[in-house]
């Protein structure tokens, strides 16, 4: 029914992966001046579809399509606009072109709820090492302490805001109001999970809870020449032991994913036995209490390990963040919908965090993922299939008109 | 006998320790500013020792104390005056002190053989990223294509020799006579045998071969949060196997040392399994070809893991090293002359590259280890005990007068 549609979609996605901050492959940070492109490119189009725009201070641009009744609720639907570096053209991008392709397709048609699209300015976290900036001023949980965090340059998030024409010290401003109906996000899965299944489209009901830490194993640095493997306290070797425990474990644990994908040994020569060996840890689950429990093995398995070996291990937790559950209500919503397009609706957990879990904490929030070819993500060959994102719109149309029909 | 001698020795190398780069603590690199200072230093106490010094174009400073009888054959003793980043204060320079020390000790008495002190200007590699820049010069196997490399500043070694005020076209000159004796170094042991078996002095038998290379997993980096254990390609998780199966057929394999002290992992971040993992390889044993099996079967290993995680691993081989024997008739005297000091005499093999080890392929090269306590070295806490010192000094004038008996 909407396969043009979903071609102009897909163009347009592969239209703004050339609005970059370098030639030759997309990478477009907080604020960064190809945003300002994409504001103008996007906002064009809201403005033809009805929309009144403007770009709130914390650089999120915001579109609202009027409810058919004055002062009507409203319903958020928006991703992010920025992108890691060497990133693919949909992920963050598509959910916003979804959204207002769909207010396009109401054709002037009003409901009893304003839709009000948002292009995050920030989610990747990216430039500060702070992710969410854009969805967390709409939420009201933007810390004022962030503001002040520096880029690779020393440029604030306060001077870049500043930069940009804009004003920060009305960051607080673009906090979203109190008469939301809800947030609805369309996303890229990133994973291989509805492509493995052969599944269109996959309904979130929730972002899985992380932990995130780093292990440091401590020996004592010595010559590999002249140090018998006996009399080693070697970093690296116990390091790695455990890294082995960490696959092990999560691959016997069913819906646990656990990752070491940073490691640094120190001093780093080829003819040094290491002293010192860093590992990243990051454990996901949709359970916060098998999360929980799994941290605390990987733990005390790294204590074991490094008291057999004579080394001593620390740990440093980043990141300790619960499951956020999206909307029961909206997931029924949203199942309907699919179903309506003829696809089974399928359940899925997020194993990535997105807009909609911090959305979450100011109104009921739901999401939904198109499946991603091979699982492919953050790189460019990342990519969506048509038909799939045809079906999204069909879904988005038939969640408005049910949402509509409950609000009338 | 040599107390007192051993203790001048040991304040002499601690003296030398403060001619540094670095306020604080000791780093001294080919030709840097400091060298100069302990040029100075060793060659006014030469002289006081009745020998005539010069530095030659390759950097190393040299004695020449005269033979007893006119155009007698050389031997050379000698050692490295640079160290590595934050050494310690006897690593090379305890060598040359000793060097210098026994000329002292024979009160101008002269020998039917000159003796040639050596204070090599480079054995650690350190500056340049290639090491025995000293003594290969000396050997005549500097290789002039090396006098290009660049140092981290970009300056080259035939500038930096230009730049000390030496004639970089004149480096081949440093090179050694044909009318040599043999070559004989003092070195502490860096490592932690002779301190376990509570032995002071070692004769050293050979220098073992070296194998190094980089092993470098290749899977496909993926999304921490949304790839299931099951479908990774985890680059790190390959390499961490291996690492444990390097170790445990290092611990299997009787004198072998086998070593990953570096590894790196890409892209790196701590919410993304890697792509790519890096490993440094370093296999070392006294046994050519014992070494060529371990780094053999390490391969194997590595591409029987990668096929089955669905990896796939590429080797870079930096180095194949073969074992260098010292000479038997030295080692012969040797062992007299530390039994002479009432010293059972004990043999072992050098697991670190020394220059005696380049000095053999242009004469007969013998090294005495003096003990490590606690195998400490290339570190602050590097030490050695001075009644060692004072039988090395023993078993050197004791290896001379030997020497001087057979060649009357």
């Amino acid at each position: 029914m909407f396969a043009a549609r979903a071609k102009e979609v897909v163009a347009s996605c592969r239209l703004l992966a050339g609005f970059s901050e370098e030639s030759g492959r997309t990478t477009r940070r907080f604020l960064s001046p190809p945003m300002r492109d994409v504001h103008a490119h996007l906002g064009a189009w809201m403005q033809r579809c009805g929309m009144s725009v403007h770009v709130d201070n914390a650089g999120n641009l915001r579109g609202m399509y009027p409810a058919s009744v004055p002062d009507g609720p409203s319903v958020f639907i928006g991703s992010h606009l920025d992108t890691v570096i060497d990133a693919g053209a949909f992920d963050g991008v598509l959910g916003v072109v979804l959204a207002i392709a769909l207010v396009d397709v109401l054709q002037n048609r009003h409901l009893p709820f304003a839709i009000e699209v948002v292009g995050f300015s920030e989610e990747e976290g990216v430039r500060f090492g702070v992710p969410f900036i854009g969805s967390r001023a709409l939420a009201g949980t933007l810390d004022a302490d962030v503001l002040r965090r520096v880029d690779a340059h020393g440029r604030s998030i306060e001077e870049a805001i500043r930069d940009f024409g804009l004003d920060p010290s009305c960051v607080f401003n673009a906090r979203a109001g109190n008469r939301a109906l809800g947030y609805l996000e369309f996303h890229i899965e990133q994973g291989p999970v509805l492509d493995g299944l052969a599944v269109p489209l996959g309904i979130v009901t929730s972002i899985v809870g992380q932990s995130r830490l780093t292990a440091t194993f401590i020996g004592s640095a010595n010559h590999a020449g002249t140090t018998p493997m006996q009399t080693r306290q070697d970093a690296v070797a116990g390091a790695a032991e455990w890294i082995s425990a960490v696959e092990t474990h999560a691959r016997g644990t069913p819906g646990l994913v656990a990752t070491v994908g940073r490691i640094l040994a120190l001093p780093g020569s080829t003819n040094v036995v290491a002293g010192r060996c860093e590992a990243s840890l990051d454990v996901r689950h949709a359970s916060d209490e098998t999360r929980a429990a799994a941290v605390a093995t990987l733990l005390d398995t790294a204590r074991q390990i490094a008291s057999r070996r004579r080394l001593s291990v620390q740990f440093d937790t980043h990141l300790d963040q619960p499951s956020v559950p999206m909307s029961s209500a909206l997931v029924t919503t949203l199942e309907r919908a699919v179903a309506a397009q003829g696809i089974r609706p399928h359940r899925i957990d997020s194993g990535a965090g997105h807009d909609a879990m911090i959305m979450a904490a100011c109104m009921p929030a739901a999401m939904l993922f198109l499946r991603s070819p091979r699982g492919i993500s953050h790189n460019p060959d990342e990519t969506v299939v048509e038909e799939d994102v045809a079906a999204a719109l069909g879904a988005g149309l038939a969640f408005l008109d049910d949402l509509a029909a409950s609000h009338a």
